[in-house]
């Protein structure tokens, strides 16, 4: 039988996995930060009277730019926005990698501050883009002063800077944005997946878009709008910007049936981001119990709970596993990642850590 | 007002344009060779029916490896292939950008025998690959002897050849796949996008994949099945293959809508492709016609037709669509490509090149 070492394959990839978290069928999923409500029966009804409407079309090829899409995708963000200043592909990695073909690349440079999002260097490799992180601090805010200095120093072509941070919920002060994109000889995107899920007074860097053509703030449809299933990233910045994006993107890369189903979803955001109070709830809540068990607990504004330290937190994963709860193995050593999820899902949660916690071996904080 | 020139763009990106056809609103569509007949209402209902159910759980995220449809797509294509043999992606595109950051990339080379899809070059351009072309001869065929030639001497890392070829329509014999295999050091990706179309006779390159690891035969559900709206690329290949397109690709590619609608064309195959033998005998019809009004015709296993010379191509072009026709400048200097339509729309491109043609300022067909 032939093996991948058997055949051509560039040298780099030689040994790497395909990126992804485990998809396994258990009870309680709480592992991919998805949104567990899903939509409604009558927003169900309309998903399907959209396709089918363009089913019957569906022999042609879409139209190409998304216009009407991404007009209703500028609607939604607001800020005088409008179809020029908004791109959008299949899901975030797909907009990510469409801005580093564009100003990353061979002999360039991506700049993330780490821990942060798993699949950066991901989109790093697939792009033969050069990859560096700069630390954050103990409590995984950036010290803005010390990322000035290291831009200045690595000056990279590109700079992705998450918030609020993935997997650790930490949001950024749009001082710092300001900062990194006055210091940035090149790109800087703000991914904003989880800003609906912030806290009251949080801001978004959407505002910081005028006059700042190198900023670009990008967005999902795949977590506060319940729509994992449907792959819609976006990203809104100067239209120079989106018009590099055009350049790289593979033509008719958005589906018909793609921009109608997601258009749908659009003209019911208040419904499909119904369950967003709730979540956050969820969070607090589930922050705070982890907090009470006596567990280091990271201040979140996602939709998730960074917690530990566990000296052995594949051992904590796994007793969950075993008691029908998956979370997330991710982010510096010791720490786990869980979702906000239904209160039903919260409370099998806490009773499975309760569990394994009681179980000397694989509790074992760390000191 | 910020232009792209003031953007940190990569250098070979400058000036670039975004690719693609003219998207026009004009009566009759013959430019980008898709199945002008679009699915039944019964095959609407099935697509509504089964969104409607996928919709449901449209918070999660899709199936990661699209298991079950490239399932089906192994038993669409037969030859005793299986699920592990096949990727599938958002169109064609998104099939060669795998193919080509698995096998291609910086420092590595991409050949194909021009004239061919317009799309190559920029596959190459998007993952940094080096390009080379090797002619083929006056009617369109690729001779062996000199392209195995070529092929020792430039040690291509991926061989790309379209049969029937895009925009002329020619077939490639199987001793020719089997030469260019034998005598490649990297892989040979025979695009077969349009062989649902071929003549009686015309075989496919998936019977030569066993035993040869390095081989990959392309198709689309864009043509023959009438589903360009629906972006759906896919690849037959060794699992070892597939396995290395799967290290590249980005986590959850294929939307779970994506996956159930395609499922639908499958399962009503027959009826997708029952316009296929119409459309060949337009093929047929409207070249044996463009030859009896004394113009070149390239021989054509495909949906569309290459046809010429003309001292101004883009002349007629445009006296076409000033009559509301549609077609495509592309291929050689000189030629232009007419996609097979319905009765109406080929009656409709006949009477309206022949207007065309009787002004002698733009007919000047080439001695």
């Amino acid at each position: 039988m032939t093996s991948l070492a058997d055949l051509p394959l560039r040298p780099e990839l030689v040994g790497e996995q395909p990126y992804g978290a485990p998809q396994l069928d258990v009870p309680v999923r709480l592992n991919v930060n998805e949104n567990p409500y899903g939509p409604s029966e009558a927003v169900v009804a309309q998903i399907a009277a959209a396709v089918a409407e363009t089913a019957r079309d569906l022999n042609r090829y879409p139209e190409r730019d998304a216009v009407a899409l991404r007009a209703d995708l500028a609607a939604y963000l607001g800020h005088g926005l409008t179809a020029d200043h908004v791109w959008a592909a299949n899901g975030s990695n797909e907009v990510m990698l469409h801005v580093l073909q564009a100003f990353a690349g061979p002999g360039r440079t991506v700049l993330s501050f780490a821990p942060t999002y798993s699949m950066y260097p991901e989109y790093a490799r697939d792009t033969h883009s050069g990859f560096v992180t700069f630390p954050r601090a103990d409590d995984f805010t950036v010290d803005v002063e010390q990322a000035v200095a290291a831009i200045e120093q690595t000056r990279p072509d590109v700079v992705l800077v998450t918030s609020p941070n993935n997997p650790t919920g930490t949001a950024l002060p749009l001082e710092a944005v300001v900062a990194l994109v006055d210091a940035s000889p090149g790109v800087v995107v703000v991914d904003e997946a989880y800003q609906e899920f912030v806290r009251t007074g949080t801001p978004s860097a959407l505002e910081l878009l005028p006059g700042r053509p190198r900023l670009a703030v990008s967005r999902t449809m795949s977590k506060a709008f319940a729509f994992a299933g449907g792959r819609l990233g976006y990203l809104a910045a100067d239209p120079a910007f989106v018009d590099a994006l055009r350049v790289v993107r593979l033509p008719y890369h958005l589906s018909a049936v793609t921009q109608a189903v997601a258009r749908v979803a659009l003209a019911n955001a208040p419904e499909m981001l119904a369950a967003v109070d709730r979540l956050r709830q969820a969070r607090d809540g589930v922050a705070a119990w982890l907090a009470g068990r006596g567990l280091e607990v990271a201040d979140s504004d996602a939709n998730f709970v960074l917690f530990g330290r566990f000296a052995d937190r594949h051992a904590v994963w796994q007793g969950l596993l075993d008691r029908g709860v998956l979370i997330r193995e991710v982010g510096p050593a010791g720490w786990l990642r869980v979702s906000a999820g239904t209160p039903e899902e919260m409370d099998a949660f806490q009773q499975a850590l309760d569990e394994v916690l009681t179980d000397d071996d694989v509790s074992a904080r760390m000191p």
